[in-house]
């Protein structure tokens, strides 16, 4: 009982710090929970490039020795889910090349949506392709460049590209950080030391001691070397979509973005939710993590106790036998467990960010009814998700979502809930906009997987990114 | 960061049930919290005994291979940090044996304190003993028993033993478990179908569908067999003695000890610490998780609103690296992060379980305020900490614990916070008894660890258990 | 104190085999002799290919489930000491690539000895490389080709490419070999069953039951599908330079080559030095194992009894370190161990097949000496080596070969024997053709290493294939 | 198609060396022969012992690390194959052992044939035993031993053991090494500097650069501190029965037992088999490599040539497929692989150091027909083996010993060879004398497996010793 929404990855880049590995290792702990697959770094040295990536955690993946090879002042960094590409070791990023005796790295978060076309072309004039991951178009694109500039290749290629990125290269000279015209994924600069940092959250400041200075704006493409920072922004302008289920579930609560705390926004989407939706309860309960906030807020509007109704385990393991002597809701039961004395004999008010697939909401309320509650009324922080997400988030496809095909009042059928309340569009732009925004870079947000509007054309709907698997090693 | 005081096991047996090794996992996932140092499981198929143990978690020693390899319908296991004997291979438990043909294992937890006494007169008279852990000497006791019966020869070992025992023997015919007639550490008996459950905590019932039937009592030795469950209380009776700690810090809030929720519990204990402690501030934060119940009950009973001031990172690894430019309370930060806009101008109540060497305490003052607040007012839930515990809590030495040294004032200015206040042990009581027991076998603690009044002697205080380490194997 | 040479690499290639895996692993076990550093198996099942390789022995890379899951019927194979490429995992074969949806892999056993030129030219046009292997041209250039159909797409590649290559290739539907014009490397073809096999020796039929038909011939393209076995000779027709080192020393005594058993080649050898060295000694033994047929070889011509005078090891591993109690010959004697009582006190003549540093044959008449020998003569079944090889075998370069410096008298001080005797060009053709080929595909052999005849040309002798690292990873 | 018959340990002790632990790698490494399934060494710096044993061979148990980790200037090792005790990681010697704050390790080659009834008497009386291994109740007879000096407590202990026992101890202070007054296992001392060496081999003497002194003689004991040697003879004297074996297959060599080389040794034994078994015929092969110095004298004797029939493989793993495509005599191929322009056509006289169970015979003498001989005629190099040892070799019982239910002819058409010849018991003892011994102990053999005459009764010879097994751990 994983999340069934996975944030695809977290990248980040530092310039100019001796402890250059070290950094981006803690820089990537702190962006774990937007990929816990795979992790990489690869560090320059001014010379060359070296890299250690594998499958697992970031703490697995390095150790003091491995992070003592990674020598130089600049890194750039990536911890992974697979959306595009499978889970093969080729896929881990980040990726890097060598070309005509000089080496560049690069780690994408994102999803272009062009992908297969591009690389369809290429393989045709001859590419050869080793990952299957889109961002592996990026480099051949650079490698076909006729420009000399490093710069103007990245610009050169990700003009060709579409979709989402936030996305960093380093060579042997130089950190490039560029984030597409729509800022589909967030993507911020910061400051520790004398030496910038790019990642995808705030969160990875506070353990390397660095500053907040803006947000990375969409379009914008930043270079850092020895003679510091310059900006440009090459492409045609767009209007904002910066994804919102970043604030609903995917950023970390002690994230900031668009100059608004996570953790304060989704306590605003917790209130609005109680206003939209009120509860004729006892007592609030959110389904740990990620509805806290969310049912704190909506407890403080409503006046109803919080209390903490599930524990949720933090041991949970790859592999777990389901006992053949059939355990009611075993999944879930492996990851969360009710307090029954909270619950016994009460009202009880379920927060949580989304219903998918509907079917853990449905184990979350029977569990809640096992142990003793007399009324079970789930209340979600999102509109309903219909949609798939194109834009760099591993969404079930349209037709697994419960609520591309059943109304809300089956949804709360099939789920067994007294009641059902989803938060509306309009209410998390009330919540969003109740908190002032602090260097914020705009307001515009993708709403693609309630509304099915996309804002960048999907080249082939039919064609999930799985089908660019590379030949299968064991 | 580690939480400084650490349970030292968890014990868990089933008989009687063809998944036996299935279950005995994940029970022992659910008691992952009591020990995260090693794991081990030993069936039995009726004839013979099958062991795996190794160092690691649970769900990384076990897999379904391992699991599918102990054969049979009995099993018990175990998870351990290192309390007595080092954190060698060697002292994983259980500890199985095989004498005169017949094979047996056992796993404890708690803490024999009479164990060096003991195993340096077997010594002498030619024992050879192939682990650090006190727990050897009751098999070497049962090894020179003149009793046929192996009850008989579990009775005649544990009654020469003093100390802490929540114990659990398994051989190719029966599970006995035993638990010292103080009832120092917790031992709770179940069901899950027509299978009998013993286990350190109740909340091990909940992912294997058993239903609790009662506490194991002080003093009490159960066997079950295939012709049901025998019970005996062979020693002498005492005052129940039962770690209070287990309330405050140790057992899992979805537990239920002594008739008591865990989780409600630790409410109450907020709510009585508000009563003899208030702060005028702002908000109510928890040090998280432990600390969490506490501060919603703090919250509610001064009517301060409660936040999740703080973020606990759940992928903490082995080897972080500090960096050299000297990163202000990096070792905190690991674990937790400060939700700013949460705290920043603010007056905040902080709620911990307790203060061990007060270094933590202090560093997570520190984080407070560098988040910005006002003011902190550090709240605890628990009296000062002034001895060690040697019933099986792995605390530091005495002369490390702050309290021993310090007064309370000295304290809050150690830890720089405004003010700083601790619950009373009769506040404890007052919280405790405010609950009515459901079906609980007593009402007497252990408060040694605040008043220095050990109800068992121990053998030598000197004697840390480390000394009796083995030769050291690389 | 391995060999100093070290062969490069060994291929096998079958089809139509429903155990196409594990004859593929067989096959290689028998080939282990031409490369322990890493082994590779791709199989087909008509639709997707499968692979599997590391850095290992054979032995140690596969294991049962690892080759269940090599679907299909027919295979290719490769073990690999590393020439062209580092020691790195990226340079593992074979290489498998995946180009417009449809997938193929190569293996290659030589050395091409303009790649970086093709490399260089490749990269300009925006190619980008995965390995830094010369194999990996072929790759590319194929990918660039507009031929439709696979071979002709082979033919194109391989007729741009210049140097050594036996060479093996698979797709879904068939399995290539072939081999350059000189036929530089061994290759032949065989039958197991109804299934064709292609391997670089002989040795590797004897385990899977396979049959020898015939040598691929140089400059032959072999094609085998469904069909059956197609074969063209598309490329200009050269005078054949097969390396006579294979017989020396590389291929495995129970082989055959061109017709001839290498066993008995080598005892030819050995008979040959005896005519043109001959020693006044007392016995005559070999270094071993490589050292055993022609010692055999020269004690029969001679009538001086043959003895195992050294003792060869066979549990050598990677790590062994000296002791600073410094030992005489340490090196060598963790490989080589004298039988004292089988040399003490007598004239030995000491058989190897080549000198190429001098110094690992200083310390075997060193040690010959320790052991009591009274003269030590030295018997070498080759010319000097004076300059290195282009052609797919790992020697140092031209300036670490002792006969490039120094003259045979020189070297024989150098090492300290009494005498030293080198078989002449000619004696080696003499032995080959002491003995009647049985359907050998010619008698043209490359002496480059003796001669500096070097038969194609080398596009960069300066350059060491090294050169072409890739970036490097942890 | 391991040889059928393993040796089962080989022990190594070092006494005042600073580096000692590596001399003990280098010397077991040495030793390997004598045992491939588990490696440990134990080191004393006068203080604490440190130790490392795992399962495997020596290069791959120990790298730099672990050997540095082995402080002090005393050492003991022990390489094994399981004889007395299943291949449990339990078994690995040496055993340490920690009684009342003193430590004292023990390695062990031999088997003590009254191991289990001491066993089972000390368990009544309490005593727990942690391996499967006879070894352990020499530790535990030592523990009950009243006498305070350790070499008293070892003399003790032996005294009560029967069987045989080449066997070394060290505590802190000081190394001892005993022998059985039998001498059935060999044992030798050797000096490296000032710093005294025992060794199962002299053959672990070169790589060290250590001097033969002289065989630790049977039934002796001697005792090695900073004050030097000290040898005692406490044990009734009996008759030498030292291994036969050792000369015919077991020992390396380049040893020498008994003041003989075995590699001279195995060349009288060929030449008097020669003379007992002449062979019309036109070559002679060893079955290598044990057979090889036996040929070689079979050879010499008759003046047939001497050829290299068979090569062995030494790339032999762990798991090696049977197709389904039955391969004849597949488990041999993988080991030896016949030389066919060798053999094809010829009368060949196939010379092997003993037969079995016949199975392996059989499929080699098939293998030289498949080659294409014309004919094959068996000899080998020791009487037929009837007989079960119980005195540290790991034999099949009784009844699977081909010789025990057939006699020659039956054995020589089972294993479809022309002829078959056996050497005397007589004809061992003319050509092991026929060699002047220099610096033996004398000159008693055991020939229990030819003859059935057991020197020390075996307690239950029904009983095989893996009915001691321990508790099966996974």
């Amino acid at each position: 009982m994983k999340h069934e929404l996975k944030e695809e990855c977290g990248v980040f880049g530092i310039f100019g710090n001796k402890e250059a590995a070290n950094l981006a290792y803690l820089g990537l702990h702190s962006l774990q929970h937007r990929g816990q697959e795979s992790a990489g770094i690869v560090t320059s040295d001014g010379k060359r490039l070296y890299g250690k990536k594998a499958m697992g955690l970031v703490a697995d993946v390095f150790d003091e020795e491995s992070l003592k090879k990674l020598s130089g002042s600049s890194a750039i960094g990536h911890v992974r889910y697979s959306t595009s590409g499978s889970s093969s070791p080729n896929n881990i990023q980040p990726i890097a090349v060598t070309r005509a005796g000089s080496e560049m790295a690069v780690a994408h978060n994102g999803n272009l949506t062009n992908a297969l076309m591009i690389r369809s072309k290429l393989e045709k004039e001859g590419a050869i392709f080793q990952s299957a991951t889109d961002t592996e178009v990026v480099v051949h694109l650079m490698a076909r460049s006729q420009e000399k500039d490093i710069v103007k290749k990245v610009i050169y290629a990700l003009s060709l590209c579409k979709g989402a990125y936030s996305i960093v290269f380093l060579d042997s000279e130089r950190l490039i950080a560029a984030r597409d015209p729509y800022g589909f994924r967030p993507l911020v600069l910061g400051k520790t030391g004398s030496s910038y940092v790019v990642a995808s959250e705030t969160c990875s400041f506070g353990l390397i001691n660095a500053t907040y200075l803006r947000e990375i704006e969409p379009g914008e493409v930043v270079s850092i070397d020895r003679n510091g920072l310059k900006s440009e922004k090459p492409f045609a302008k767009q209007h904002h979509a910066t994804c919102v289920f970043e604030y609903i579930y995917f950023s970390r609560p002690d994230s900031k973005m668009n100059g608004r705390s996570i953790y304060m926004v989704r306590k605003e989407l917790g209130k609005r939710l109680a206003v939209e939706h009120p509860a004729d309860a006892d007592i609030v309960i959110p389904v740990p993590d990620s509805g806290v906030p969310a049912a704190m807020g909506y407890a403080e509007q409503t006046g109803l106790p919080y209390e903490m109704g599930f524990l949720r385990s933090h041991y949970v393991g790859r592999t777990f036998i389901e006992p053949e002597q059939s355990i009611r809701n075993f999944g879930v039961k492996l990851k969360l467990s009710a307090v029954e004395q909270a619950i016994k004999g009460k009202r009880i008010v379920v927060v949580d960010d989304s219903i998918v697939r509907g079917t853990t909401s449905r184990k979350i309320v029977k569990m809640v009814r096992d142990a003793g509650a007399k009324e079970v009324h789930m209340r979600i922080c999102s509109p309903p998700m219909k949609f798939s997400c194109y834009y760099g988030i591993d969404t079930p496809n349209t037709d697994e979502l419960i609520a591309n095909s059943l109304d809300i009042d089956e949804i709360k059928n099939y789920i067994t809930a007294d009641s059902l309340g989803y938060l509306s569009k309009e209410g998390i732009d009330i919540a969003v906009n109740s908190l002032p925004p602090e260097g914020g870079c705009g307001n515009g947000y993708c709403y693609a997987c309630f509304t099915g509007n996309y804002k960048v054309e999907v080249e082939d709907m039919s064609l999930a990114p799985a089908q660019m698997n590379l030949f299968a090693e064991g």
